[in-house]
């Protein structure tokens, strides 16, 4: 491990090392890529030289309401161009960990979530049900008549659903309790999150919740932090997490989940970490590397 | 403390020891007053017997749906008459609790649960919004546009809700994260219940843990197995636990919630617990005293 004992101002020098020590670029998108709906300055050429210069790029987001194609519509919306491959989102992780623990193609999966789920398993061969097609269904107690649910539902996936409702959680609390060996599977547990720009909102981690609260059961976690992600680039590409370098705004979330799995990591401060808040007594996460923007490769690579 | 050191089966000498020894009766109501929609047999006649005593009855309910008005409503069309001063429900609970905490009247409390909460909030002089009336609100994303709350509310309450929705679980977020000092109450944490005669639902467990999950805060919990009641009770009434007798179905609910609150504990075999389960050397939850069913009481006490 060459990794330095403390954080580092990146400079030319250790800009072209870490460039130089890695083969795959884990990007955070908010804060680091965008702000809001604002491309941060010179991202489209960072993002050029780095392909260029032959690292695959990884574009990580716990937002599972996409598939990774509307995505990449939100990328070239913003002037960049990504393709799918390079989109790791909590949605595709979960049509991902099912493909990688070989579950049964005839067996369904029932979803409380948005269309970026159901695309992504639908993508990957899957069959699924529920989610959006569920948002308007009512749950009635009625005597002597059966809610009934698919005994070949496997597994659940649980993501962020602004349409969750009684009949949703009804219908997975069967599935999970009820059809031997089925799955829970959560794209992550964020608690809120900023849905809209002025204010946050109940995250993945709310219906996440409310599921383990009628099954008493403990989902897998796909999305960030769990180490699913570099689990599956590590299978598919051969690439160690010695080997990659997650680039994030946040210490407690980007940058520990980075040094949990054993990436390097280096933390910009386009977002919202300042660099008196790094360099203060009261914070215990050290990135290895720091520097304002992702745009300063470029100078420091330069020509 | 006068009570057996193991498991005794009721009979007339201990039958009369045990009416002697307490002041109040506390009863679960489903497999010991009635099963389903039926009533169990000598049930009406057992009450009137223990009353005649002079003893108090206390029917305990987890149901937050319904207010004790309703609740007596229910046990009066099976035949069987309860005034609202004898049940304790859920949704009574939450109310005497904000009463008994002295929560500020001009102060508003959020619901998210039935009329059953509502009405008991109201009946204790509180102001209670949302809960059915926000049943079909939606909650839309929409940039530049803030969802507000009502910075007045100071307490959240959460029950049973078959119409939760993410415009509820919204507004309790911001409740309970924004509005200082606002309090989290659920009702119950019940992970499923058997809303139907088929098969069991979602319970206010599902609703408590959406919240939990969102807020990253524990709530305070005022029905079973909290002792709340109790503390109610011997404030209300002046009996102390010593004096109260928990009457249940069920060795890990209704008999250890009254065993760890200091009760004196009868299971009944009418409801989910056989003779069987009761004394397989599995079972390390001992009740003070089981018997068939309430009706025993007649026999054992008759004339």
């Amino acid at each position: 491990m060459s990794a330095p004992a403390a954080t580092q101002l990146l400079d030319p020098h250790s800009a072209r090392a870490l460039v130089d020590s890695v083969e795959a670029f884990l990007f955070d998108c908010d804060g680091v890529i965008w702000k809001g709906d604002k491309l941060i300055d010179g991202v489209p050429e960072t993002l050029d030289l780095l392909r260029s210069k032959g690292k695959k790029l990884v574009f990580v987001t716990n937002n599972s309401t996409k598939s990774r194609r509307q995505y990449a519509a939100k990328f070239h919306s913003l002037g960049i161009s990504v393709s799918e491959d390079e989109i790791f989102s909590s949605s595709f992780a979960a049509a991902m960990y099912l493909k990688v623990k070989e579950f049964p193609p005839e067996k369904k999966v029932y979803v409380i979530g948005m269309e970026g789920i159901v695309k992504e398993l639908e993508q990957a061969g899957f069959t699924a049900i529920g989610g959006p097609e569920d948002a308007e269904k009512r749950a009635e107690w009625k005597s002597n008549t059966l809610f009934e649910h698919d005994k070949s539902v496997g597994a659940v996936v649980v993501g962020l659903d602004p349409y969750v409702n009684y009949h949703k959680l009804q219908y997975a609390t069967l599935c999970v309790r009820e059809n031997p060996g089925c799955l829970f599977i959560a794209t992550n547990q964020d608690a809120v999150g900023h849905m809209t720009d002025l204010q946050e909102w109940p995250g993945a981690g709310c219906m996440v919740a409310a599921l383990r609260g009628s099954t008493e059961r403990e989902p897998i976690v796909v999305g960030k932090p769990s180490t699913f992600m570099m689990d599956f680039l590590l299978q598919k590409f051969n690439i160690s997490t010695s080997k990659m370098c997650m680039v994030g705004d946040r210490l407690d979330t980007d940058i520990l989940f980075g040094q949990s799995s054993g990436c390097k990591t280096l933390l910009v401060l386009s977002g919202v970490t300042t660099e008196t808040l790094l360099h203060s007594p009261s914070n215990q996460i050290k990135p290895d590397y720091y520097t304002t923007q992702v745009s300063d490769f470029i100078g420091f690579l330069g020509s």
